[in-house]
């Protein structure tokens, strides 16, 4: 049984790039009978770039809605806000900071990259490898899958826990890093790679209207309806290829080819598919987010679950510290 | 009512400097029916210079007796660990950190210092202050009597409530130095500050025969016995001044003067003196020292006493910040 950790960031409301490339591929994951799945929303995190509470508590739902909404089980993962178990990361986050050397965290790439970049350079967003570190261990996580930019975070992270076991004795797991060579890039409406800070993504719980709207945006070239089409080159098709089965996804490939079908065509049949693809989607998000109490719920069976192994970890931390 | 809010290191047994310069004052501060005595062992901040949880753990037992030995009623002021509230000030602590400048902390002198003396520099040493800050405005502290090498701390601390009471709503008290400027300096035993790192202290809970060795190490000049001594310029007069009553010490000053009064006789009646001004305290500390159980009771009044107030001010905090 290999325990899996991936924090989630609560940036709010996923795009189609997020879901394809993301959560779908951790959720599948998480089915899979030899893995225990730890879902964490990183709300703690967002705390160093977020200060108003309303805006984090939207964004924190959005995503929790939009994990359930792609077929998160709660029952069978562990899927919970990090906030509601902050003691017990900080309290870890603490003893650990004790171990980590200044230097460590002074000289980590995405402190140098964020420090430039932001005016609100704080102290959350320079200890931030440390709390992450706290995340991982806590519940001694086996893998976590990191993409390239979080390796390093994860050096960090082995580093610490190893100086903890042997500082005062063998409480942790040392995790693993997993890293997805294969991930799946989901272009843009432009082309581009599908990402909110380029403001070229898809939107799947929008109300339909806004949804067609966005994807008759789809950049296209200006080859005249009744002319063959490379399929292989244009946006419409990239993005139909990942959402439609094969079946249809090799019958527009052949309308493309043979002429007499417009752009126009394509980008109805994907906000077609799209809905068909998402129905089941979109209608769970949309009962979750209209369902403060019934989201609420669901969020609770993975922090009960998570409050036990937090604490006894947490046990055996101040046992070994003679804290008890 | 003005709640008092003092953190204690946990360096080990205190000598009769600090019981003289700071214990006793203390005590006696929290003994005043309009003051709500606060008084922490810092043992969480310790953790950023002891790795030895045996040693933390010894120390923390030295200071805890002497603080009861001088006096201290559990009582009637609160009397605590602070790692025994771990989870209350981390939590905040991460919540402040994420407020805090990152410059602030790295412009702070404590740490400029330190970082050019020690080698070991942990993330611990750089965010003191922001643990610091939620030591203090935790339990709501209206004054934290500082030295003045604790001014910029408590300036900091200030600041960073401020932040949060204007980004999160009002919830903390801001608090007040409370600045003693008629600290009383202790002559160690070759005159010079009493102090542990000059190895020149009197450690009143010693054994008889040990601390009768420290008292007649007290360096003194070369004047015969039958000559007149000058008491102001004498290190053994001068300690017995601090512990003596007036009666006492006046008869001693007039032996001085007389001649006929060796510095043996002087050193034999401070350590008398020691011994009678001191019983009591040697009695408790010993009883302490040895019954762990005891102690644990003590220390658990305080620390059940202060874990209701923590609660209610983290209840208030997640309340701001929408994390209920």
């Amino acid at each position: 049984m290999a325990r899996i950790l991936t924090g989630i960031q609560a940036t709010g409301r996923p795009h189609l790039g997020n879901i394809l490339g993301a959560i779908e591929p951790a959720v599948a994951l998480s089915k899979k009978p030899e893995n225990e799945s730890y879902l964490f929303i990183a709300d703690l995190h967002s705390l160093t770039t977020i200060k108003d509470p309303q805006v984090l508590v939207e964004n924190t739902r959005a995503v929790a809605c939009a994990w359930l909404a792609c077929g998160l089980d709660p029952e069978k993962s562990f899927f919970y806000r990090q906030s509601r178990l902050a003691p017990y990361h900080t309290e870890l986050m603490w003893y650990l900071n004790c171990l980590t050397p200044y230097p460590m965290l002074a000289n980590a790439h995405s402190f140098k990259d964020k420090s430039e970049k932001l005016s609100d350079v704080n102290a959350g967003l320079f200890t931030y490898p440390v709390l992450m570190t706290a995340d991982i261990i806590l519940y001694q996580a086996d893998f976590v899958p990191v993409g390239k930019d979080q390796k390093q975070h994860l050096e960090i992270a082995k580093d610490i826990a190893e100086v903890f076991n042997r500082v005062y004795g063998e409480v942790f797991k040392i995790p693993a890093p997993f890293i997805n060579e294969e991930v799946m890039t989901i272009p843009g409406i432009d082309g581009a790679k599908m990402s909110k800070s380029y403001n070229n993504y898809i939107d799947i719980f929008l109300p339909e209207n806004e949804l067609n709207k966005v994807v008759k945006k789809i950049v296209s070239d200006a080859t005249p309806l009744e002319e063959p089409k490379n399929p292989d080159t244009d946006n419409t098709f990239k993005i139909f290829s990942l959402v439609g089965t094969p079946e249809q996804v090799e019958t527009m490939r052949q309308n493309y080819l043979a002429g007499g079908y417009g752009y126009g065509h394509a980008k109805k049949e994907l906000f077609e598919t799209l809905l068909t693809r998402f129905a089941k989607h979109r209608e769970i998000y949309n009962y979750y987010f209209n369902d403060t109490e019934a989201l609420e719920k669901q969020l609770r069976i993975g922090e009960e679950k998570v409050e036990e192994v937090a604490r006894k970890t947490m046990e055996e931390v101040r046992k070994v510290m003679k804290f008890l």
